[in-house]
């Protein structure tokens, strides 16, 4: 345990990690999807598509779960490629959200949003990224937002 | 599609759903649990328990999704009572964190944080709790947090 949470750089972790790991959690059974707590650091994510430029506010037309640890799964259409992407940008998400260069899109303003909530490596996570129209969101780079 | 709209009071929907929902939607097949885009207000999350009383910054320990709509699901012990108590509680959602009355726990302080972040019948979402302690979290009054 505490060469994961070196890996993680997550100095206290390991002290957290033991002291909760200890409790009998209720409903363990069948809770993680590896059955066991702290094997590895949770990543899932609930993915949204949002109506106009509030993604606080605004409705959320569709939205899917991407789970990315042990396993890629959730209700997301490629959980496998949608995790690699995350994986390879998760700090600059930007790089897949936008779209291609080769797209041709007018500039009409009929703005949507795509958010992505939930926990990515162990640690909460935010983002939305606004489309000037439904053009733009149809031709994103990557399979992360694509459903 | 409007009489939808209408049902969660949200008087410009109806425009944005069409506009959307005409789009040929890349990887639409399998992407939403009843292959359809707008039949239903979409209900997904990520639920966490955090280390320490910091729910932005801290190590999120254990994490779950959790789906609502059209049917409960997710990687969530027990998504139907889970889904249950959002439904009821969903704007007072303390009331199936907090410990029970007849919960016996010291006071030391060694705070755990839950979190729910993502998507609740068709607005993002985000809500936390913090325990003084996991004794807290082990006597909670609910099944949402019971993982």
């Amino acid at each position: 345990m505490r060469s994961i949470a070196r890996g993680l750089g997550l100095g206290s972790a390991a002290m957290a990690l033991t002291a909760l790991t200890a409790l009998a959690w209720p409903g363990t059974a069948g809770a993680a999807p590896s059955g066991t707590a702290s094997l590895y650091a949770p990543s899932a994510l609930v993915l949204g598509i949002t109506a106009g430029e509030d993604a606080a506010s605004g409705t959320v037309l569709r939205a899917v779960t991407l789970v990315c640890a042990p396993r890629p799964g959730g209700t997301h259409p490629s959980p496998a490629a949608a995790c690699a992407e995350l994986r390879a940008n998760s700090d600059r998400l930007d790089a897949v959200a936008k779209p291609g260069r080769g797209a041709a899109c007018t500039r009409e303003w009929n703005p949507v949003t795509v958010t992505a909530d939930g926990v990515w490596q162990g640690h909460r996570m935010s983002y939305s990224y606004t489309f000037g129209n439904p053009c733009g969101l149809r031709n994103t780079t990557g399979a992360l937002f694509g459903f």
